[in-house]
């Protein structure tokens, strides 16, 4: 896979819009690839697929949820979720990407889920907090991404559920196992530098 | 079962200020209960064991969830959630209680759970609403409960895991559950009423 025929075939499945959006994640992801010393290449490619399905149909989403038996309770939520755990099942099958991390980066980017692997920090964090972004909250996660995925992703996780509670829509399970998965994750790694410190 | 009985055997269980919140939550209960036309008598007894256990010491909590194979999750989770399945158990144990409905108004009162009966709506609100309750948004609950019990769970249910998140602290996956699920219900009873309308 050429990184240019990449490029050129995803701006083909977004709007000008979006395709904006994915050149930011990408120069995000890979500027966080590099502070935290993970493989920028692969944050690079993760970013750009990110959004590969976001214009589909429903349709063929669904078809894609159902064909790659992906888990059927995402048809009972928000649509928003479908492009990211199809995007992947695209990337492995579309772009032959075998590297588990970059397709769990890709399908995860939405939901978060507990566990999150570095790349999938970035991936998350990179769409949530590319310049782009206007809301409320997005600048503390921005300051927090900067010294501390994981703080950075707790806080993107709380904003994000309350924000759907606030609007009136259901959240998904796996965001907020996400969400207490990462709040134990922070509360270790502090329990760390204090010890550390002593 | 004899219910003066009942009332001395569980203040015994209690400090004096939360014997006196279970007689407001029973006395709650009890209205709710008369204004939606199921079974006062019921509701009360609910009410009246809701905290039972709420004071008994944590390792003879773990010893009952362990003991009747209660979710072992529970015990990765706060540990105010432990009283509520605990004192269902108990209730059956040693009140001889086999109605189920009871039972899972006193075990869900904490958390709820998706597709809540009426008396375990009930429970919750009381226990959520009574008079001696002072908290950001309960006036609002207290309102929604005179006319509709399924908004007012709703409102409590988002109010928990807002004020959860806002802390710090884990939410219980069966509580996110419940708020989906009561979300669903209030769009169907809205779109009833719309039809009815019509």
């Amino acid at each position: 896979m050429n990184r240019d025929e990449l490029l050129q075939a995803t701006k083909k499945q977004l709007t000008p819009a979006r395709w904006e959006h994915t050149l930011r994640v990408a120069d995000t992801a890979v500027r966080l690839a590099k502070r935290v010393k993970i493989d920028p290449d692969r944050a690079e490619i993760a970013a750009i697929l990110h959004d590969y399905c976001k214009f589909w149909p429903d349709n063929e989403l669904i078809s894609w949820i159902k064909t790659c038996h992906l888990p059927p309770d995402l048809l009972s939520y928000n649509k928003e979720l479908w492009h990211a755990p199809v995007g992947a099942e695209v990337a492995r099958k579309e772009w032959d990407i075998e590297d588990e991390d970059i397709l769990n980066a890709i399908r995860y980017h939405t939901t978060g889920r507990p566990r999150m692997s570095e790349l999938e920090k970035i991936i998350f964090l990179a769409d949530y907090i590319e310049p782009g972004r206007r809301f409320p909250g997005v600048d503390r996660v921005r300051e927090l991404a900067e010294s501390d995925l994981d703080q950075a992703v707790l806080q993107a996780l709380n904003n994000t559920i309350i924000f759907l509670i606030e609007r009136g829509q259901k959240v998904y399970p796996l965001t907020l196992l996400a969400r207490n998965d990462m709040l134990d994750q922070v509360k270790r790694n502090e329990m760390r530098l204090r010890e550390e410190s002593i």
